[in-house]
């Protein structure tokens, strides 16, 4: 019997660790790591994944693997698969476009976990609000979620890669490490007094700490070499990477610029859902998974389409075609923020600000319903939620939105006139998993920002 | 023969000025600002209404209306509405619900424009990059829109007020008042670099010049005080007012917080369509038109569903909930911004920035096809594209994406392997109308950024 | 001031009758009937129009007028009229594209009726189980109407006209009259059971009894002969006609054959909203309206896109295309019907019983949610409700299905395990108007068929 | 590791026959059919099951097969499977709600076919007009089906079971047995010339040729006993069955009437996608693929929500709910049909006629653009078209709709003006394989009717 399918270029074993695959799994970006697949032009091809922690938070009942998470593993990564036209390897200065065929999570592995990372370990949007480290885990039930830890919540997914970038460039690469460092050295002084309340990372420099560099053995002259000139995966950056757009699902296509001969495409964070902006850091619906991919090299693509928008060719961007197959909501309730912070001061058009006031209004309103704050904040970074930019010219006020489909509460959570009280007859049980919190928080001047 | 359709609470006559209607319009928010109109609770009612600028720019082929666009009198507001549940106005503490039953441009006034003001005279989001006014006039065959001056493009409008919203009261425009005079003050402190390398206004705050309060007649010593006191209706704020969300349409329903007796509901700056963002800032497509809406009175309702976001009970924000009735696209090309602006620095998790890169990467993008950079700014500000905030907490690059709907062009403009260089063949003309600049341009490290 | 918009080539008073207009109504198809105005390839022009029944019909609460309303008189068109390209009209053998730029109810009534016609006077797809007249008002609120006949429903209108079409040849008329004409007289033989039990007409021949051709003098020789030619309006037909297509509201586009010099476009029968099928004929939300319409002429397009079906040239079909705006529902409940009938007789693949089936099968349904089933049967009628050929060639049964959208409903009305029974609790009061059936019904071997 | 996902109840291997399963398939309906496993009320099961054909069909590049296929065996149906709530099974009299949470095609099993049958075989919907055995073999890419034999086409699949039902009563099977039996002995006399025409059978009566029943021995009495009654499978019916409903994809649910204790589940006959209508007969793409499924029980449903529509209360109907997640098309261009045939005979409100002619306007629409005609049939047979009954009560003519989504195509397929002559230009090669027909075709009066 013929075999018709997507040929697997990345096998992924659950039982091993990310080290210990079949072609072990890098969680840095760099030229040099080697590749572990060739594909051609034109073939589909699988690609199999660990979710971003490589098993480190499991689907156990307990908030203590969050707590203690170990940033400096993330993301592991499954590649880098080098591409080939023909004979021909896709070479910089090309666009090398990634359609998504399929994607999901790995059979009989279908759960997954959304959480907060402790205040002093990595944090979150709102980490001052909820500093403590929460979980909540998923189960699927085909394309539909649930989590004993939200109840009265259910969504079809849409499916995503958090991750998927070609390898940078050496140049490329240390313009990433120049300027990220020059925020990490110098931000306090060029931040606004909100952003430097928070104790989160300014930047996340290259570091030998948990770096895992693919078939190079940890602890040779190469490791040290490349692992520390290595960027991390956590920002979004010109390869593509940590974009998190939640809606390159299936039918999604990718356009990268290449870097370096091959384009060293690599890829992983699979996401089985995520809100816009996926704002409690941990924050979508984390999970091992599976992608089909088909690439098309588009010879000279990235001069062709792609402006630099810096002080260099290199200071480009991806674009994106979003897929025909999502969940269909019709109805939406919809959150607005301005840049007027909890304390009531005042900002300058600054669409974070906005973003965040819209997602606190949110958490706010939604609470009402019986759920606990740290409920929604979970629930409002994995669901499929949209986060935008309404208006950014009007000074002074920026106004962000948060639409939410009302369809996927199990109550109707709209505004009803001659409604008795909301909160006391619906508290809903149980709450998600948390950790204490053994740091000091800010002492704002409102109390009402304390939540 | 009976009359079934909306009673019209709000006439307009073309033929005269905002402060000779029937009912004269006014530009400022404030509690004492006289109501003109009176509707109950569950009646279908119509208000009409002048462009923004009142006729102030025309639907003349030249930019200069634009270029001395007089900014003290945005923006034109017809009401304030009192409502009535039976006998009872609506009181402090309540929710008004107002229902968008139908909208549209005033018959025989079908046509409408998009500008960018000059950098000395109000600016826009991307006044360093554009800083001369330039004006484009929009035309409309039912819900299509079309433009001379960006030729090879129509889309039908996603029509809805950009401003709606309840009056202050005294209290609530103190805060404001202090609030935003403190941000013009000291702005130059807290500010990063980029945003004082524009001179656009910090805030505006109240002034005489150009105030408009309805039936108070100008000069008396009535109107020096509102006048002195008056918000300007520039930004979102507590009350609704200019959140130009562009999905505010038909069947749309808003929530507003209700601060006076009677909600004095007012509502202006029809937009016949707008991209997020609205990113030219007299970006819409600006008209004249009319709202059908329907109120309803949630007794206690701001109390049991809007939580105070800061120091005082009046701290709250709007709620939202989208109609039926949309324009239906199914495929969009997203175009990606992260945190580093054009002169290659670093900023950490900023939206505003990541959005501006979003929207520098779609018009270099967008350009190759023919257009002008000026043509494509003004179409990213006015058509029915999408600007979402896709993360906000991979440090330090936050990602927000701008995704635009394919078949709004009589071109396929994704990227094609294969294609001969697209920019030669492709000119698109005319162009908008544009004026020159007087001023000087800031100097950057980047002529990339000049553009 | 200059005027933008539509030119209004047809205006309707509809305090006149329909043949007292300044452009006189024409409820007949036929090549000589006189064009009332021109218009342009490109042009955006206006065309009014009354209700079908020209106001026969009205909005009084009492289905009298529905009982005894004159069939001879349907459908009241407004046209014919002619198109050019440039200086040359239109040409048998081209091709008309007319887009439907905008559409709706005519301001101040906005207003409309469903109903039933008796048995012996029109009947209905459902006319053996529902003889009786009835008749539901609906009430506009902008894109919505609600009904005080059919309580707990809302919805946003799907408008559309029900007639739009080109006039046809001599030769064409010969061919419809004379296969017509033979179903008429021979049609007990050829047809089915199932068809003969029911005594509504078998087709609708020329008759000069309520024929009116527009600006043609009743009673003139010439008035005389065409009335005894002119096709009734009743069947769509090659020309497009009464082709009931729901979706061919804002932004669609008709591609409509030309038979005669100049195309002779004719509109009529506005309906708010309809379902497919609209099957109590008298069936959609019916009212008088408007359309804002733009013609493009596609030279020799009816050979080169048009192929003939039949044995001659003119057996052709218009072809329509979509438009972009339309209500967005995410969720159905979906009915089907197969073709056997209400006695358990089978009938081979015969689409129209198993679509009978699935529509009483609605009916039945809904009926337990505290609805009469007259009033489900007019609201199945004009919902935008959606019947689909499912299956066609399992023989012996055809699968039709009608899908409902459930956001109509003020009440969940899903199946659901655990439920107290529904009927007792939720009578729906007041019902449609109606009025007693003097005929006699069929006697069938079932009496569950007779409901 | 613990094991997340649903648990498999039925599995396949693809490497051998129906009948020799681990649980061997059935293809035919009887309650005697023994269950083959149980599932527990709110459990997600995995069910997979074989083509249609179990093998008889193969991925060749050859219609030999198709034409001499064995119509005695089909459907290969996977079940029946027993339904518990806690420990007791679903009763007659109940509703089964069978939710789909996700499907698809076997894992390295990813391609399908479409086909018609020989005239003399099976036929089709439009068999007088494409008497001979075609094929088109369908590959696979994630979520897109494309064909060799049908270039330039590419789709999202709308994936669905053909067949879902439950096993019929002794009582049901005898009413099915003995109306079906009734059709074909006297069908003769009550059908219409149009229908008689083709040679299709009238009915698909019990035969024990090519019968199998799962774990019930060949050959053995009780076998033989079984395969005189059961039913076939062919048409849908009160159970459900083969409906073809092409929406019945992820996330849908399906309301099934209880016959029998336990309900006795099975399923079968997976699309990767098909019109609306099944045109060609073997007409979906045609695959093997698995079902995830959740039940729940109704208790008492089946009197609850659903009314016997005929003589006994077996007589009723499945309901369905559509899923949330569906590809997203946005642009439709729309073929009509009428009730005159291709001889110019008028028939009286016949939907099968109309959609009839329906299809065959499209097919030699779309034949302009480079198809054959065989190529189109195929195509619309199992493209995500829709097929509308627009309007059912206008006499004489029936009005039949056919919706295809414009975004299949790699080529503009709309009417446009001022176009060269398209045919010549396009000849789309190769074409569907095909086998020669050996019998005679029906002459009518109408030689364009042979196409």
């Amino acid at each position: 019997m013929a075999h018709y399918g997507a040929k697997v270029v990345v096998p992924i074993d659950l039982k091993k660790k990310p080290w210990e695959q079949k072609h072990p799994l890098h969680n840095r970006w760099h030229p040099d790591i080697p590749v572990v697949a060739e594909v051609k032009d034109g073939e589909v091809f699988r690609v199999e994944m660990v979710d971003f922690s490589g098993g480190g938070i499991t689907s156990d009942y307990s908030a203590e693997d969050v707590k203690h998470a170990d940033q400096s593993i993330v993301h592991y990564l499954s590649g880098p698969i080098r591409v080939v036209d023909k004979e021909t390897p896709a070479m910089p200065g090309d666009l090398l476009a990634v359609e998504i065929c399929n994607l999901g999570p790995l059979p009989g592995d279908e759960w997954g976990y959304t959480a907060t990372f402790d205040r002093e370990n990595g944090g979150g949007f709102l980490t001052d609000h909820f500093p403590c480290a929460t979980k909540a885990i998923w189960y699927f039930e085909g394309i539909y979620a649930y989590s004993p830890h939200i109840p009265g919540v259910r969504f079809p997914g849409l499916t995503h890669p958090g991750i998927i970038g070609t390898a940078p460039s050496m140049e490329l690469l240390n313009i990433w490490n120049e300027r990220e460092r020059e925020v990490e050295e110098n931000g306090h002084n060029s931040l606004k007094l909100c952003e430097v309340l928070h104790s989160r990372p300014l930047a996340n420099l290259p570091s030998t700490k948990g770096c895992h560099l693919g078939k190079i053995k940890k602890g040779t002259a190469e490791w040290e070499k490349i692992a520390k000139e290595a960027a991390r995966t956590i920002p979004g950056r010109e390869n593509g990477g940590n974009c998190d757009i939640k809606n390159l699902s299936r039918g999604s296509k990718i356009y990268l610029p290449v870097f370096v001969e091959g384009a060293n495409l690599s890829t992983g964070d699979m996401h089985f859902s995520q809100g816009d902006g996926e704002v409690s850091f941990c924050g979508a619906i984390e999970m091992s998974g599976f992608l089909e991919l088909k690439c098309e090299i588009i010879r000279g693509g990235m001069k062709e389409y792609l402006t630099p928008m810096g002080p260099t060719p290199l200071h480009v961007n991806p674009i994106f075609e979003i897929g025909p197959v999502e969940p269909r909501f019709s109805e939406w309730l919809v959150f607005e923020g301005i840049s007027v912070d909890e304390s009531g001061r005042q900002h300058f058009l600054d669409a974070s600000v906005a973003y965040k006031r819209a997602v606190l209004n949110a958490i706010d309103y939604l609470s009402k319903f019986g759920y606990s704050k740290e409920q929604v904040y979970l629930l409002l970074s994995c669901c499929p939620c949209e986060g935008r930019i309404s208006g950014i010219v009007d000074a002074p006020n920026a106004v962000a939105t948060l639409a939410i489909p009302t369809a996927i509460f199990d109550q109707d959570i709209r505004p009803k006139a001659g409604k008795v009280p909301i909160g006391p007859r619906l508290v809903r049980k149980p709450d998600v998993l948390r950790c204490s919190y053994d740091g000091n928080l800010p002492t704002t001047k409102n109390p009402a920002a304390s939540m």
